[in-house]
Formats: C-alpha cells, structure tokens, sequence
C-alpha cells in the first residue's frame, strides 16, 4: 500500500495512493486513522486497505491537487545515520566509522512535500541531502538480523537539510540538522511488502533545479536496514512511529569546488525507485 | 515556586514543594493540571499557585513517600550541551569549541528520581555527568541577550547518563547519550523567580554512594544560559516544555585512571544549590 497525508478541510487525512489519483478514506468512513502515525501506532493500515476498497468515485483526488502534511506528524524520535555511503565519507573529507553515526534531528526541523524549505537568514550554506527512511512499525529492542525488518512499517523520502556553517561550528552536528523547516519528510509511506527486504537496491537521487546531483543505489549504504536497526536497538527502544533515516550519497553541495548551496526560489527533489517524489521550493527565511 | 510531578492514584499529578511536604493540587481541584509540561503549555503555572494556597490539611503528603514522575513527561525536544565546563573540555581531552556543543536526547532514554537507571547488558561504561537543565516557557526565535531568560520557565536537575563505548563509536554521540533509561531528570522544577538570573553561581554536585565526583559552580560554564538560548535560536523554534541541558564540570567517570563506571546497586546523586537532588540507583539490564 501507498499512503500519502494531506489537509483536508477539517484537518490532515490519510489517503490512498492509486497511480495518479488518492483515495480519501475519511470520505469512505469519518472514524478513519487521520495521520500514519497514529495507524501505525493502533495498527490500523489493514483497515485503510478495506477502507479504500469500498472508496466511492468522488473519494477519488488528483494527487496533484493536494497540499501534503507530513508522513508522520510527531514522530517519538528521528535518529539518523551520517556517513552511510562510502563515496560520501571519502568526499567529507571523513574516515569511514566502524560502526552507524548516530545523530538526531526534531519535529521542529520538518517540511511537508511541497512546503518551502526555508534558508535561515544566518548563513548562506543550505545543502541537500537526499535520503531513504524508514518508520517503525513495532516497540523493539534487541533486534537480531532475523528480526530487525519485522519492526519497520514502511519507508518514505528524507532530505536531510543542513546548515553546513553550524554543522561545523563544534564536532557534534545537533545545530547544523536541526534549523527549523530544513528536513523536507514524505510525502509517500510504501509499506514493506511493496519494496525489496530492507528497501535493498533502489536508486536514490538528488535533483537541484532538474541537475542531477546526486545519484546512487541504497545497495551502496555502508550499514543496510538490518545492520543500523540491530546496532540501534542494542541500546535504545524503538516505538512505532520513530523514524530512521538512513544517510546519503556523494554529490552534496558543501564538497563541490566551488561549493554549491540552495538559493530563494531554487527546486529541490528527492527521488527513491519504487517510493515517490519529494520536492520543496527554497524560500528566505523572513526577517524576525 | 517548586514543583514535583508524582504519581497519584488516578495518574500523574503535580505537588507544590513546601519544606518536607507536598501540596497534592488535584486533591484541591480535580480539573488542575496533572503535568508540569502542559501547565507551562497553557500557561497554568500561576492557577497551580494558587490552589496550592487553598490547599486542605490532608492535602499535604510526604516529600519523602513520593513516586516521583518525569517534570515533563513529554518533552518536544531536549538538546544537551557537550563541552561547557573548561574543566571537563580539559579531560576529556577536547578543545574548547568556540560555540555551544549541541546534541539530542529522547524520551525513550529518561528517567525519574528514584527511578533506577538501567546499566546496559552491552557495554560497562555507564558513567554520570551532573547537569544544570532548564525548561522552555515560551516559543522562540531569534531570542537576544536582553530577552532570553524571558523564554524560560524554570529549571531542574539532570544526569546526563552516558555509555562511553558507544558514544566514542563514531564521531557522534548520538548513540551513547540515549540508551534506554539513562538520564534522570527531576524531581524539583524551581521557577524562574527563585533563582539567581540565568541560575547563575549555584553550587552543581555529584555523588556516587555518597562519595563527591563532581563539584563546581554553574558559573563555571562556558557558554551560560543566556548565550545558550541565543545561540539555538539562532537555527531553531524553542517551544513550551522543551528541555535544554546545560553540560557537567570535571570529574566524570572515563577521565578518572583507572576509570570509575556506575555498577549496579551503586546510588548516584546530583544535587544543585537552590534546586534539590536527584537520586538514583543503578539496575543491571535484564537479559531480554
């Protein structure tokens, strides 16, 4: 199943994706899950299956009409993994790590698809990061390599968004991740069984104003799905709704010569295979 | 004001602090709020005061007969200060960083005074790090040196409990600041009006089984609470019930030779002039 949130008149709804049309099932029954969190949470995306099955022709939206909330809204965590994909920590200039780089971002750093990403007015070095992750489905700790893929709900598009400046301001990277609207998240949820075993050998791509500038296959992270939520979880409970993302490729602006950094007005795109799209507009951060 | 959360027959309730007693405030009004976090939220801190006032004999319990509960048990986000004493910079050893050292905690790795801390199955190098914390009153941006202690509604104590084999893994700390069950934080949340501005020159101390390990003075930081805020708001929204954790002086575990890491039944103590003491034991991870 594919799932996309939007706001509908009364609030965010859950829809069903269906090539380029989205079934609405707070048409085919009020008391629907209204955010994929939550459906995660009650376990509740069976009933959003039916729900749509029986979906009647006006629930039927143009995906392109709809104006994208977040996949999750409130995630309890958002643990991420830097230095995932060989060619990108050879270009930090970075060692490779012996074991997932851990760090977090927050809800307050969020964008929806297709809600601008906001340039903060105190540095001008905006980068991309373009990103497979995934939203857990179970409460786990102790994951084996047998288990690990039974905890995960589904997996989306991230743009790990970084304030290169405040990145490198100390050796921990909390404030450069986390500025706020700079983590474009979503829009489409694919659940588990519409995807290869640990979202293995999906291409992965960056666009900056339709330039390529990243591209790679998540065949090429160092630490695949089973690896990071095994050596996650030997420490830290994760709750249905957390979030895990997964790191990203080479090509980001800051290791380019000269450095290219995202501008007012330019057009950002995350493309997985087999996932979706997730684009945001840049747009200055207004004066306080 | 000192508040504690506790928890009540029906739940968690709030305690206004009175010498050894404390005013149970939903004995007086069943509709008071029931979390630090939320009364701050909706700006409730004032109602509290004043049911507290009103109080009846039988609504006075013992400090001492207590289950202490999170201040905030849901906090948004908590972002902790690396590096912010010279002392402990010095023995790490780390340079001093020319700006606050930010990273993240999650709920998931919280826990309540007189709650035992979970010494992991993974690894022996549990150690303490006693910690000024402060919770946010006010959604911010963009604070400035003049009104930055407006944004905050008080302050707490906190342990910032760390695996250092996991936190030296990679280049972030992210894993071995959140294993599960590892930071206290509590019990007395103390506002604003009690303390010195920016909880300057209070005596911050901890104890392991009675033994002092840690001692200093919060005008020992680096980059003080005021500078902090400015900093972080900077890049992001600070919001109501946000934590910010304000790092520990010299005297950790892992730079002691040989090094001294918690074990379990070992009772850990913080304690900050002005606020109270956060008491905890440690409880060796059962095997899952």
């Amino acid at each position: 199943m594919r799932l996309v949130a939007f706001e509908g008149d009364d609030g965010p709804r859950i829809g069903v994706v269906s090539e380029d049309k989205v079934i609405d099932v707070a048409q085919v029954d009020p008391a629907a899950p209204r955010d994929i969190g939550a459906a995660i949470r009650e376990e509740r995306l069976a009933e959003i299956e039916a729900l749509a099955q029986r979906a009647p022709a006006e629930a039927r939206l143009n995906y392109n009409d709809l104006t994208f909330a977040l996949p999750v809204s409130d995630p309890g965590k958002i643990l991420c993994l830097g230095l995932n994909y060989m060619d990108h920590v050879s270009e930090g200039p970075f060692k490779r790590q012996g074991y997932p780089t851990i760090f977090m971002r927050t809800a307050t750093s969020l964008v929806a698809n297709e809600q601008p990403i906001i340039r903060p007015l105190n540095s001008d070095t905006l980068d991309y990061e373009a990103e497979l992750a995934l939203v857990i489905g179970k409460r786990s700790r102790h994951l084996t390599a047998e288990n690990a893929l039974d905890a995960v709900a589904g997996y989306t598009c991230f743009n790990d968004g970084s304030v290169r400046e405040y990145q490198r301001h100390t050796i921990q990277w909390g404030m450069g991740k986390n500025f706020d609207k700079t983590g474009p998240f979503g829009p489409v949820f694919v659940t588990c069984d519409e995807l290869p075993a640990g979202a293995t050998g999906l291409k992965i791509e960056c666009r900056l104003n339709g330039d390529t500038v990243q591209s790679s296959n998540t065949d090429m992270m160092i630490f695949p799905v089973v690896e990071t939520l095994v050596y996650i979880t030997e420490g830290l409970t994760l709750e249905p709704g957390d979030v895990v993302v997964m790191g990203t490729p080479s090509g980001v602006g800051h290791a380019r010569k000269p450095p290219l950094w995202m501008q007012d007005g330019d057009v950002v795109e995350v493309e997985i295979e087999g996932i979706g799209v997730l684009r945001n507009t840049i747009q200055n951060e207004a004066a306080p």
